[in-house]
């Protein structure tokens, strides 16, 4: 019987779990609402259930693994903090899975955004690098980090917050306190941003106060995409800093780190071909020219797979 | 009989040699011009020489390490570029070496601000932490790191170049031919570019004009940091300059890396009273709390002999 295991992306909103190959192939998938703002105990039950479902069918499962959005401590298996799921703190988040599930099999634990690493590593557009970082362009921005073959957590599985790295001494507030960190220029919050201070430039004829009149916030960033297509300068514009902060962003890391890959996940990884090229440019224009030759700047292949895929391939246990 | 290693720091102008125990101690110390200027014999030469002078009067030496301003595989010793040393690209400074010198010991060579980090991460300020950078605040500014207890030397060697990360978008512009560079705002050339624009300000009211007068271009910012010492404000600002600068790099190696420790050698560190709680104070307002909080910012220990010892400390081979 073909060896499977179980990768759950678990966020504030929804569980997203997956029966995970070897080969990194997904032969099913479930969502279920995570309960996180009714705290803990509501979310392991629900996680309880979205494993029961995917392990239905007489399956044989090696392990579970979670992408978890908060700080873990992977040898402990607690979870330090979790913003996002109500009073959360140094909770054994392992060992309680694997007491409810009566220690079937062994579970995983890891930070979201270096599941979301791993996937794009062992299965998708970082296969066969040794060193890469995986950045994620959503809501806000996160980054997960392979070096030297080894997933790189830092002392306090911190590491990889390329979105709070300031990139602008006097540029845009960020939500973590900040001026002018990738993330308030280079995620949807921050398209967000520069969208509501265009429409709000009365002076300023754009078509996209048109194009964005009623729309929800959630679809702004999807709208100001196809206002770009469409060939709105204003949108472009947009882009354009969205790439721009990407670039400089990607430059101090070639500088820094010398890896060999970028690879650049989440929603606005959608609109990619409005900035990655820019983005590229900017980090010839910056960055020194033997790192940056090295480095290779690639979309997601595994889009919002990759935590799911990462977070099974860690219960194959290749990964340390 | 006690057992030696050999340590060279090889500068454009000097090399500087020393004989250093398994303690790290400095028993015996050396300098000879580098000649790198009349190419790369010429220095092969003098190391020969500095070699030895070193290993007279029958100590037994266990290898010699050098650390070389440029890029070098340090497994096959092949020196890929050097700048500083006329007419060499991939040169294997190794073999040859080792054939002048008949195969007594072993040679390891190293990138120099490489070195100046295994120097204070085995005997000096980060003794004891297992990750860490240090940046070495001189004409330019260099970085060598140390991650997970191994040396983190980047695909291509080229890794520690955070004198070349973007701190300000629209900064000033660097050597490099980037703008808003660390290097353009922590190091004695940005040091002598700010005291410049200071003098040549005629509205500006600045004893700095009396006290740089007629000084020459390397005496700079040890006069700015005297003038700051006596209350000048203008070299106050200078010094605060660079602390924000430093702090800014400093925040987003600590969020990107989440290390133990950051330790700030080089020239201008002599000065760092005036910058290094104006930095750590920029940190703490710019970073994330967990980051932050793990980050220890301290001041070398091992001064200009950072590179010497570590160079030495390869020799011993604890080193990978």
């Amino acid at each position: 019987m073909q060896k499977l295991a179980i990768g759950i992306d678990v966020g504030g909103t929804n569980l997203r779990g997956g029966l995970i190959s070897q080969s990194g192939e997904m032969l099913k998938r479930l969502s279920l609402p995570s309960e996180a703002g009714a705290g803990i105990e509501a979310v392991i039950g629900n996680l309880k259930s979205v494993i029961s479902a995917l392990k239905s069918g007489g399956v044989d499962i090696v392990g579970a693994g979670l992408g978890v959005p908060g700080i873990i401590d992977t040898q402990s298996g607690i979870l330090t903090q979790a913003p996002n799921i109500s009073s959360v703190k140094n909770y054994p988040l392992r060992a309680a899975l694997e007491r409810e599930l009566g220690g079937e099999f062994p579970i995983f634990i890891e930070n979201d955004a270096t599941a979301a690493a791993l996937g794009e590593w062992k299965f998708g557009a970082g296969a066969g690098f040794s060193s890469l970082i995986v950045i994620t362009l959503g809501t806000g921005v996160g980054g997960g980090m392979v070096l030297g073959g080894r997933v790189w957590r830092g002392r306090d599985g911190m590491a990889g917050e390329i979105g709070h790295t300031t990139i602008h001494r006097y540029g845009a507030r960020c939500n973590c306190g900040n001026f002018g960190c990738l993330e308030s220029y280079a995620s949807a919050n921050a398209v967000r941003r520069m969208a509501g201070e265009i429409i709000e430039n009365h002076s300023l004829n754009t078509s996209l106060r048109e194009y964005l009149a009623g729309a929800p916030a959630e679809r702004i960033p999807e709208i100001v995409a196809q206002a770009a297509r469409l060939g709105d300068n204003s949108a472009l514009w947009i882009w354009q800093e969205v790439g721009e902060a990407l670039g400089i962003a990607l430059a101090n890391i070639a500088n820094l780190l010398n890896i060999e890959a970028a690879i650049i996940g989440g929603g606005l990884s959608n609109a990619s071909e409005l900035f990655i090229d820019y983005a590229r440019a900017v980090v010839k224009r910056r960055g020194l020219s033997a790192p940056v030759a090295r480095l290779a700047i690639l979309k997601s292949e595994l889009g919002d797979d990759a935590g799911i895929i990462g977070a099974g391939a860690l219960a194959f246990g290749e990964i340390r």
